[in-house]
């Protein structure tokens, strides 16, 4: 698996050691026909869905019995790296091949989904899950095709994705192996994590008003000066979610005075606020917490605040029995484990309304992803890989998930 | 006067009851037409010189003395009031008509000049002082024509600026009457300000360095969030400079985040920052201490800290002379006066280096300029009208300023 790992990354590499093997590209195209190939390999029926989702089927022995699927993504960002969505696909097709050399049949069938275009949307698990809205196949992507195009350009039918939508109880448990992309296990030296599921997010737009003026001619004590406020809130953004118990993160990516010009009083500062957390109502309670700061600030300052709400994305809890499993696993290897959220998105969000759903992380060193720097060190890539294989081997016996 | 007032603000009239008479343009030289009309009306002989400042000269009784001068401008910012130069302008002929209507000679000759493009950049006046370089001649203004083709467009000629230029020595003193721009004399209820000075300006650029990362997957604790940084630095500034004792101003105008996505954390941010004081060694002293504190501000925020300056004004201090006549015409007239410096630049700032130079300022209603709502009421504009031609009598009766 880790020549696959290598091969995989020459498909769209750069020049700086990374790789732009974005979603609906040539490269993309190229990566998953590769794929494909190690799918065959490893005794797996492929086919395309109608999303264009590649995915590799193997029968169960017990007739009746709902798949137990693994998956993940091999799309990158531009500039990406070569393990974030590739350990965990590469490793599910190993998986499945080491059951298939090895001559074990599970008692449910194996499925195995490289799901497309993750990093652009989630698109081919959103799509099994029914969340995709028609009006997002008109949506450009950075390979230049519509997603709609891109469907097709996979070897889907963008008109027929109503035949992939999977309902509650069609799968026995979705497992998904995948790069931490956060520094905790690696700077904590621990071998897995186990997800204890992928945050909610909730994002707001957020203004200061004040009066703009001359900065020549307006003393300090007669200002209502809109940034000193928006600089007030960012700090208390920071601090408040710092000091709250647990493992919220709280962000102003993007701020803007106005006028902007170096001699006039900002009249206006405006910024985004994002706020995630494993607890919807962990959101709200801080929300709810930064408002009233926000007012604060804006009396102190003679300015006023407002904050609007404009993207949620839900919370995803993973499976407590699959956390467990998982746990089980690495015990059984001799591994470290430590429960953790997902504070990035992951196809297993899409997943999580359908089944129960588990998710395996391991060390990225020094947190670094989305960037050629992004690394997860063979042994921690092959650690990964026996906890995904055990745990799958674990669901498959009981005798009642 | 007041009715000169009401006829200038018709040329350049913007909908909202503003005016838009920038240097250059078509409503410039006609208001400059208007006013020369009323120079000659006031037995001001008029020229226009090499730099095409609009200059009426009457002689005086002493031969061999140099001239008095008062002076302002007319043009204005784009959508700027009706107020801001205009006062003074028409209040220094208003000022020269008197003593022609009443029969008084000066021992001094008088020297009205209305200064040309003082909002883009002090044209006119630091032709005068020699400041004016080469260079600037070739810059495009708001009026579409370049500072070289303006000063053609308005009579003068920019091949022979040397001869605009004048020695010290080559007048007596000078005296501008202004609009306050800020509103301190407004909200104390004071009649007239006697300007200590007008104030240096530093300007740097402020950038904190963090890391750019996931704001998802980066716990608090282990952020190098530049914008948190760059939120603490400015905060400070507002808090440092309030507390300085005196009348220093301090302000961020502009700020970025990059890369400037709501879910990254900025690894970057960057801002302007702007001192101004009457004391160069003032603002020298607050960059000091802003400049320790963005260190310890770095230090706690796991960035790096870099401040570099990219703009200087030089304090131009007022004549401690000029400002006790002042004061005096004031005491004599009845009405309170205030010191107080000047925070927006003036062309009397041109002049400082050249004689003794004085200002008085009237009443900005709400502080409020370089906005349709920039209003001075009449008896103010009267008052100040009143102070500047006891106090040029005043001067003129000096036996040597």
């Amino acid at each position: 698996m880790l020549d696959h790992l290598t091969r995989l990354s020459e498909v769209g590499k750069t020049a700086d050691g990374g790789v732009s093997r974005v979603a609906y590209s040539d490269f993309d195209r190229e990566g998953r026909s590769l794929a494909s190939g190690w799918m065959r390999e490893a005794g797996l029926e492929v086919t395309i869905d109608e999303a264009a989702n590649l995915v590799g089927t193997r029968a169960g022995s017990e007739p009746g019995l709902p798949p137990l699927v693994m998956g993940s993504h091999i799309d990158t960002v531009p500039s990406g790296g070569n393990y974030d969505g590739t350990v965990g696909s590469l490793g599910a097709i190993e998986v499945a091949h080491a059951l298939w050399e090895s001559g074990i049949r599970t008692r449910h069938p194996i499925e195995v989904i490289l799901f497309q275009n993750e990093e652009g949307g989630k698109t081919g698990s959103r799509a099994l899950s029914g969340e995709l809205e028609l009006k997002e196949l008109a949506l450009t992507t950075l390979a230049g095709k519509t997603i709609g195009e891109g469907i097709r350009f996979l070897g889907g039918d963008p008109e027929r994705l109503a035949e992939v939508v999977r309902g509650p109880g069609r799968m026995a448990a979705y497992l998904e192996l995948h790069v931490e992309q956060g520094g905790i296990l690696d700077r904590d030296r621990i071998d897995v994590g186990v997800v204890e599921g992928i945050v909610g997010i909730k994002r707001y737009d957020v203004a200061f008003e004040g009066f703009a003026n001359h900065a020549g001619t307006t003393p300090m004590r007669d200002r209502q000066d809109a940034l000193v406020a928006a600089a007030r809130f960012v700090d208390a953004v920071y601090r408040t979610v710092s000091a709250r118990p647990g493992r919220s993160v709280g962000t102003v990516g993007r701020i803007q005075a106005s006028p902007g010009a170096p001699n006039v009083i900002p009249g206006r500062a405006a910024l985004t606020l994002e706020l995630r957390d494993l607890q919807m109502d962990v959101i709200d309670s801080l929300f709810d917490e930064l408002g009233a700061i926000a007012r604060v600030i804006a009396r102190d300052t003679r300015t006023t605040a407002t904050l609007q709400e404009f993207y949620v994305s839900r919370a995803a809890p993973t499976d407590e029995r699959l956390r467990r499993v998982i746990e089980e696993a690495a015990r059984g290897l001799g591994l470290s484990t430590l429960r953790l959220p997902s504070g990035a998105g992951h196809d297993a969000q899409s997943l999580a309304s359908l089944c129960p759903m588990g998710m395996i992380f391991v060390p990225s060193v020094g947190g670094i992803s989305h960037s050629p720097k992004e690394l997860t060190k063979p042994e921690d890539v092959v650690n990964g890989v026996n906890v995904l294989s055990s745990a799958l081997l674990k669901v498959d016996a009981e005798p009642r998930l």
